[in-house]
């Protein structure tokens, strides 16, 4: 069988074909919201799919439409299972793009050998993702959203219309205007110089390099990210208590200083005082992949 | 078979003799931590017991082993089930109260018809439980904590460790010394007047009774219970995404005022803006008991 993965960034699309569990060709193309649909509909027919998988941004409901994805601008209430399949007439499914990294990761990534998992997506939005039992959780359709728990009931609005939700604090978006903010402001923090000022334009990439580098404001920055993830994480746990968690995205790319800060904070934070085994994601753009095919498993 | 089950609360003892799903007797006596195991011994051989399911307060794992409770002075890492079944030579199971109260509310009460609820109890602790396609979710042991879930990452500190948990909102023991703190410092609040510096010990139940009579000071209390119990439910919706949420405990006898409240805030802070079916628990006492006897199913 001939199944076509579709992974929708919020700047790359990642397509492969998927024969035996096997990504036989890939795809990578720049994502533009304004012609998703046809991109979709060429790649797929590139790679002579007899099935489709797609993970898309945003929620997703049973009838494959898509609203509110945080990093497609223009797009809502979508109903792109259905576009594609009377497009393309061949079985397709959609799923929530991190539900779909969740499910690569679990058969063949960073979550294989456990059955409870929970798996978070870090880039432009915060996203998330809940294997119980060996089996994603969807509750009535969009369980897993954890960019959107609260950290603090007085935080900053976020896009969801709540406030001090996670994401607010760690989205790709929020992250950078922050920094861009301080920067304006002159010195970013009382005492400390950066060499982020140099940059003329701030991204997460950007922050990471700096730190790694030494720069202590961009240090402080992702460890402040990392404190508020191990809040959230500190909360998903008391609730559902899983073997495993999985961070994945780009923003995960920031390493130790994050992992450190995550583990830390949650560790002082945690109410049952276990030991949480955090792990960052290893298949990259392939999870999304193999996982959107794995949705005809 | 004659099954005994029994909950141990924070001031009584709740049990019952359960035949064919039927609770045949009933014992209900006052809780004294010093004798806990003797007291619980004395009525299981009483009711004549073959087999004894236990609902119990804090953290319980595999073993059977109690640890911080929240409300039982004195007792901690006390191996229950080994202690029952050494001295009563019968099968005891042993689960978290939360827990076993779900599974009575699940098959007997407010959560019938459904397959994914959680389930929170509101006394001196918050508790919870959460059911995962019919099951009980215990993830590693401790699952459903959703008392210890963060609402305000610099809120008040939480016996558990953690600052701003729910259970620093609503549990009991918060909310009376909040508000004795505030009859204290005279008019608990600019330009209202309120009943309840009338009374010798405050109580949830005078709160709850003087906001019942109109006391407005008594029902911003209770609203700002449900705010803070709104916020901390649409982390757990937004996670779990479940089809209903059952609210129990001598707390949610609070009434309109805090159910409205809780819904309203639901409302404003969820992300996916779903409609949530949240009830108040039917079965009362019944629910733990019936739910400890179902532990052997």
């Amino acid at each position: 069988m001939r199944i076509v993965g579709i992974d929708i960034g919020g700047t790359f699309i990642k397509a492969g074909l998927v024969i035996d569990d096997k990504i036989i060709k890939t795809r990578k193309v720049r994502t533009e919201p304004k012609r998703l649909t046809d991109t979709l509909i060429e790649i797929t027919r590139n790679l002579g799919a007899e099935k489709l998988g797609v993970g898309a941004p945003g929620l997703v409901d049973k009838d494959g439409v898509v609203s509110r994805p945080p990093n497609l601008l223009g797009i809502d209430k979508l109903s792109l299972k259905k576009i594609l399949e009377d497009r393309l007439k061949i079985p397709v499914i959609i799923d929530n793009d991190a539900n779909v990294i969740a499910l690569g990761e679990y058969k063949y990534g960073a979550g294989r050998g456990v059955k409870n998992l929970v798996v978070m997506t870090l880039g432009t939005g915060v996203g998330g993702a809940i294997i119980i039992n060996g089996k994603l959780h969807r509750g009535r359709d969009f369980a897993g959203e954890i960019g959107h728990i609260t950290i603090d009931r007085d935080g900053p609005l976020c896009r969801c219309g709540n406030y001090g939700c996670l994401e607010t604090y760690v989205g790709g978006p929020y992250i950078v205007k922050r920094v861009q903010e301080a920067i304006k402001r002159g010195s970013p923090r009382k005492g400390i110089k950066t060499s982020l000022n140099e940059y003329k334009e701030i991204t997460p990439e950007v922050i990471s390099k700096e730190a790694y580098k030494g720069d202590r404001y961009a240090r402080e920055v992702i460890s402040e990210m990392g404190d508020a993830i191990g809040i959230g994480l500190a909360s998903i746990c008391v609730v559902l208590d899983p073997e495993r968690i999985i961070i994945g995205g780009g923003i995960a790319n920031m390493g130790k200083v994050l992992f450190d800060k995550i583990r830390k904070t949650l560790k002082k934070r945690l109410y049952t005082r276990e030991e949480i085994d955090i792990r960052k994601s290893e298949l990259g753009d392939r999870a999304g992949v193999l996982g959107a095919a794995l949705l005809f498993k």
